[in-house]
């Protein structure tokens, strides 16, 4: 509610001479700037000539590819979620997609299991220029810890990798594990972040989000990422829509964080009762904890035969996990987002189909 | 006020279970692209399909550009509005910047000049991939005139060329000269156009605007522009707010066409006050019937030099020409977006500098 009537409150103003605002920094407006730095990085040495506002984080993801250019090479969490990859191959950076294993030339697939704690293991992954990082990760809801955060940062400082790290889930983690890299010393220097408002504030047709770019991140020529990243935000963007920013302004009051925390935990409660479903089912079922998706595994089976099936016999729409990268053969992902009554009858319909 | 109070119940809407919406179609909701289609396509053959909704023309640009990639050449108008340059330096599509000349590699600069009437000499211009087109001008405030156009077409169609053309001033326009390139016969094969409520309805910090990729317009093998279009748009951009979009929607009800048309008739009443200063005072005055822009010709001068001197001795800010390309030197261009007291005043102090 305070959400709206800041919006409602920007767009009345809009009709006023003292009110209407025309072109607007590229990087957002300095207010929203200035309370995303203290709300999310806080005690974190980021500022607010650092955050970068957007219309979201799939945005971002192909204004950073614009930095990069065609000339760098690249890896990814597989499975992850398929901006990423698809933002790469439309840039060249990529060779041809390769049929049999279902994977691009070029890309690093670092593949994430239960068996790995979906963590890669980094001592098989080749060096590659950037290396994108969601967590808490869709589609496997799994979220790094401190200690393999730590393992990453040092694996990029050793070889001159840059992060782009994806934390637009960091307000649905229950534990205590980094809510952004930041909280890893030395990050600064090798990381930036993206992250959104979709999903704490139900923004995903709103259109709100944020990148984090530290004035300390340089290229191995010491010029600064950040010079490049606003030049590209400054030619290729004109600023969040003023009336969304008035939002995203609201979001990050006291009554608007009461309110996003609210949205979550009623998205956690969906998650909790997916998770109690799939595992009375005797399923393995991973992520929950930290994100609002539930990665159910079904052995030796196609995400795809399985998806179908699911559609066909229960009428739920759940995500083959196959079409976020070979990785997630075998997984279908359930999303929490969701009214309650439609959560709790197509987990009825999960016990009739499996029990 | 229409528009304030179509985006105000989209707003309020989206905290309500009926109006709520999340993710919508990353090319724009289809009321507002029937909307566009029928207002500014009306007998064009243009349809609704065809229509990309967007948060401004500035961003389509470079979606544009990572359609066509790196490896294309390109044209633009000399002078012209900076974003096609600088997205094209950004994709690599350039050689370096010849400091001599003012002008990067591998870009062609088509010349416009009073002496030609802002429209380049074709049998000059060597064939390019791509032909960046702004009619009405963004600086020099010159439309292109239906024959003129229809050579242009002609030449891309000769040359297998692809015409980007921009056309968010369209409106602007006093005479019957075309408002879109559709107007002219074959251009659907050779032409997409994009535009913006930015100058029709003070948008420029709302954040909308549409692209018409005609499905008529093909690559050399067939294959049609519009499928990579729709790849980038669903990559890297996740639709216009949904509130903006409302608006837009307000801005193309009748009420909205009549409130737009009165905010045009008033700027154009600003562009004739600065005409006729800048006309009294024995200047070469170029643009301004069709276009919110004026341009002023300072023969010999230094536009940054004309610039200084109106700013040190009547604190008015205008624009140097040379910033719009080498082609700019020599001119400012004067803009008529302000309120009425400011450029009657600022006309006072040109007529004080200059009498």
């Amino acid at each position: 509610m305070i959400v709206l009537l800041f919006t409602i409150e920007r767009a009345e103003a809009l009709s006023t001479l003292e009110g209407y605002s025309g072109y607007g920094p590229e990087q957002g407006e300095k207010p929203l700037r200035t309370a995303i730095a203290s709300t999310f990085y806080s005690g974190l040495g980021i500022e607010e000539d650092d955050i970068f506002v957007s219309d979201g984080a799939k945005c971002d993801i192909s204004r950073l590819q614009m930095v990069f250019g065609a000339n760098v090479t690249m890896a990814v969490q597989d499975p992850s979620y398929p901006a990423y990859v698809d933002s790469s191959v439309i840039m060249g950076q990529t060779g041809q997609f390769q049929k049999d294993i279902e994977k691009y030339g070029k890309i690093e697939y670092m593949r994430c299991t239960p068996e790995n704690g979906f963590f890669p293991d980094l001592s098989k992954v080749s060096r590659t220029d950037i290396i994108f990082f969601c967590s808490p990760n869709n589609p496997t809801g799994s979220a790094a810890t401190r200690e393999q955060l730590t393992r990453l940062v040092q694996f990029a400082r050793d070889n001159g990798s840059i992060i782009v790290y994806d934390s637009a889930y960091a307000m649905y983690m229950s534990d205590d594990n980094p809510r952004s890299i930041f909280e890893i010393p030395g990050a600064k220097e090798v990381a930036l972040e993206t992250s959104s408002f979709s999903k704490y504030a139900g923004f995903t047709g709103v259109r709100l989000g944020w990148t984090v770019v530290p004035k300390q991140l340089l290229y191995s020529d010491g010029f600064p990422v950040v010079k490049d990243f606003n030049r590209v935000v400054c030619t290729s963007f004109n600023g969040a829509s003023n009336i969304c920013q008035a939002g995203g302004r609201a979001c990050l009051s006291p009554e608007g964080l009461k309110a996003m925390s609210e949205v979550i935990g009623f998205y956690k409660e969906n998650t909790n009762i997916i998770m109690d479903t799939f595992n009375s089912l005797g399923f393995n079922v991973y992520g929950g904890k930290n994100a609002p998706y539930v990665w159910v595994h079904f052995p030796g089976q196609s995400s795809w035969d399985v998806f179908s099936e699911i559609l066909e016999k229960t009428h739920v729409v759940t995500t083959p996990g196959s079409g976020f990268g070979p990785g997630g053969e075998g997984f279908v992902r359930v999303s929490a987002f969701g009214h309650r009554e439609n959560v709790l009858e197509a987990c009825r319909r999960f016990k009739q189909l499996y029990n």
